[in-house]
C-alpha cells in the first residue's frame, strides 16, 4: 500500500490537472546582467506573477478542489503569515466557499487588505500572546470547517509542486539541464513539491533550502538529519519564512531531496530586492528573495553552472519597498 | 520590385531567425485581479523584462547584424533618450563594435549610466539648445560610423516587430483570438513592426496606439492622413516617448494598420505604475506604462473583450518610482 504521506510526481502531474486552468503558467526568466555579473547561466521562475502573487495559490486550489460537498457547506479556515492566507481566500471565493482566516496583526498591510478583498473573514491574532494553532483549530472544532495547513498537508504539498513541472517543461523546451536549484523555505511545502518532480526529471540536481538567518531550521534539521526548532527570539523582515520548525510532512521529503541548506541575512535580502527591481524589473517582498539573496551574494559556488532560483512572492508592502 | 521601405510579416520572420538566441523571449502575463477590474481578460507583453529592460533591444540587434564587415570596423552612432541608447551600446558591445551615443543630459541616469556600463562611448547634450540629429550625422560623416536610427529604418522596426511573433505563439497556444492590442508610440517603430505581424494572425484586431497628452503626434497625424508635429512646449513624464513627429517610414505603416489613437496624462501614468507594482509585481517605466494606462483608465470600452496590452521598458530612476 502507498504511504498516504508521501508523494511523487505522478502526485504532482495530477494535481497539475486539476488546478493548471485555475492558475498562471508564469515565465521562467534569464537575464543577460546578472548571468555576466555571476558567470553563470541563471533561469528564475517568478512565482510573484502568479495570482495572488505568490506560489501559494497552487497549493490552496489544489486542496480546494478535492473538498467534499459537505466540507463546501461548512467552509473552511486557515492561519497564515499572509501569502497562504490570500491563497486560500481567493482559491474559496472562485468556489463560493466561506473563509475564515486567523493572520498575525503584524502581517504587512498589503496581505491583510487583499485577505478581505477576496471574502475572508479575517481574524487578526497578536503573535507574542496568542497561538495560531489553537484559533484555528477552536474554529474548526466549533463551525465544522476544514482546516487548510500551509505546508503540512500532502495536497497543499503536491499543489506547490506544479511549480515544478512548468520549471521542467520550460527548460526542456530550451534544451537546458539545470545543475542546482535554489528555493526559499518557510514550512518547506514549495521545496518539498518542487524538488520531488524537478528530482525526477533532473536526477543530478543538487537542490538548495534558503532561509533567513535565525529561521534556518531545515539547514539545521536536515544537517543533523531530525527537526530541530528555531530559537523564538529570532528577527527577519522576511515575514513569509518564519515557521518554527519543518512540517513532520515536508521533512522527510526535504531530507530526502535537498543537497544543502543555507541562510541569508535581512541585509543580503534588501540588497537584493533593490538588484532585482533595478534590473529584472520585477517587484518581489522578502521571503521571495532569499533563493535569489543566495545566489547574488554567492553563498555556493555558482560559476559556470545553470542553476534555476525560486522568485516565490511579491506582496511587500509599498512603504516597505519605497523605504529601500 | 518590391518597395523597400515596405514591410511584411515576412522580413519579421526572418529578423526573428537573425536575433531569437540574442534576446529573450519575454512573456505574456494575465492577471486575475486586472481582469476581474476590467471584466476582461488581458494579456500583457512583458518587454520591461527584456534584457537592457526594453523591447528597443530587438531593432538594434537586428541592425548590428546585418552590418557589412567596414561598417563594424568603423562602428556606429546613435541618438536616444535611453532605451535605444542602451539596446545599440549592448548590441554593439556583443558584436565587439565601437559605439558613440548621443544622449540628453536630463535622460534618467540608469538610462545613461547604463549605457557607460554597456561600454558604449556617451556625449550628453542640451536638449534646449542642441539638435541631437546634427550632432549624430556630425559624427557619422567625420567618423565614417554607421548612424542607428531609433525608429524610421526598416530593420530595426523588423526587429522591434519580433515581439510580435511572440504574442501571436504565446496566445496561440492559450487558443486565444485578441481582438484589441494596445501599444505605445513614440516615433513609432514598436507599433509598426509588432501591428504588422499580428494583423498577418490575427486579421480583425483593432490596434490602438497610445501616447502621452501633447505628444499625440500619431493620434493627430493618423486622424488627419498625415504628419503632423507636435507642439514644441508639451511636457510628460515618459521620457521615452517624446519624438517630435511619426518617421517618414514608420507613419505609413501606422496609417494602414492603427485602428485608432489615444492619449494619457501623466497623472494617469502615475496611477497605472502604481497599480503594476503593486497587482502585478513588475517595475515599469513611465513610457512603458501608456498602453495599460489607456486600458485601466477606461480610455475605449474593453468589457468582455480580449486585449493584449504592450508593456514596453522597465528603465525608471530609483527615486522617480519611490516618489511615486
Amino acid at each position: 500500500m502507498k504511504n498516504t504521506m508521501s508523494i511523487n510526481y505522478k502526485d504532482i502531474e495530477n494535481a497539475y490537472k486539476k488546478i493548471s486552468d485555475s492558475i498562471t503558467k508564469t515565465p521562467i526568466i534569464s537575464n543577460d546582467y546578472i548571468n555576466n555579473l555571476l558567470d553563470a547561466e541563471v533561469y528564475f521562475k517568478l512565482e510573484n506573477l502568479q495570482n495572488t502573487g505568490s506560489f501559494k495559490l497552487r497549493g490552496a486550489t489544489h486542496k480546494i478542489s478535492k473538498l467534499s460537498n459537505k466540507i463546501v457547506n461548512n467552509g473552511v479556515v486557515a492561519y497564515s503569515s499572509g501569502n497562504h492566507a490570500q491563497a486560500v481566500a481567493y482559491a474559496a471565493l472562485k468556489k463560493n466557499i466561506s473563509a475564515k482566516i486567523i493572520m498575525p496583526k503584524n502581517a504587512p498591510k498589503i496581505k491583510i487588505n487583499n485577505t478581505r478583498k477576496y471574502g475572508a473573514d479575517v481574524i487578526l491574532y497578536d503573535t507574542f500572546f496568542e497561538n495560531r494553532e489553537k484559533i484555528g483549530n477552536d474554529i474548526k472544532e466549533k463551525e465544522n470547517r476544514l482546516l487548510i495547513k500551509p505546508y503540512d498537508d500532502i495536497d497543499v504539498i503536491a499543489g506547490q509542486g506544479t511549480a515544478g513541472i512548468e520549471i521542467a517543461d520550460d527548460l526542456n523546451k530550451l534544451s537546458v539541464i539545470p545543475e542546482i536549484y535554489l528555493c526559499c523555505c518557510g514550512g518547506g511545502g514549495l521545496i518539498a513539491g518542487s524538488s520531488t518532480y524537478l528530482k525526477h526529471v533532473f536526477p543530478n540536481l543538487k537542490i538548495y533550502s534558503v532561509e533567513p538567518n535565525g529561521f534556518d531550521d531545515t539547514k539545521k534539521s536536515i544537517e543533523n538529519k531530525k527537526i530541530i526548532e528555531n530559537s523564538s527570539n529570532s528577527k527577519s523582515i522576511c515575514d513569509a519564512l518564519l515557521a518554527p520548525k519543518p512540517g513532520n510532512i515536508t521533512f522527510p521529503i526535504n531530507l530526502k531531496n535537498i543537497y544543502g541548506g543555507i541562510s541569508v541575512s535581512d541585509e543580503e535580502v534588501k540588497k537584493t530586492l533593490i538588484l532585482l527591481s533595478e534590473h529584472l524589473k520585477i517587484v518581489v517582498e522578502p521571503g521571495g528573495a532569499v533563493a535569489a539573496a543566495a545566489l547574488l551574494n554567492k553563498k555556493i559556488d555558482t560559476r559556470n553552472k545553470k542553476i534555476v532560483v525560486m522568485i516565490s512572492g511579491g506582496n511587500i508592502d509599498i512603504e516597505l519597498f519605497r523605504s529601500l
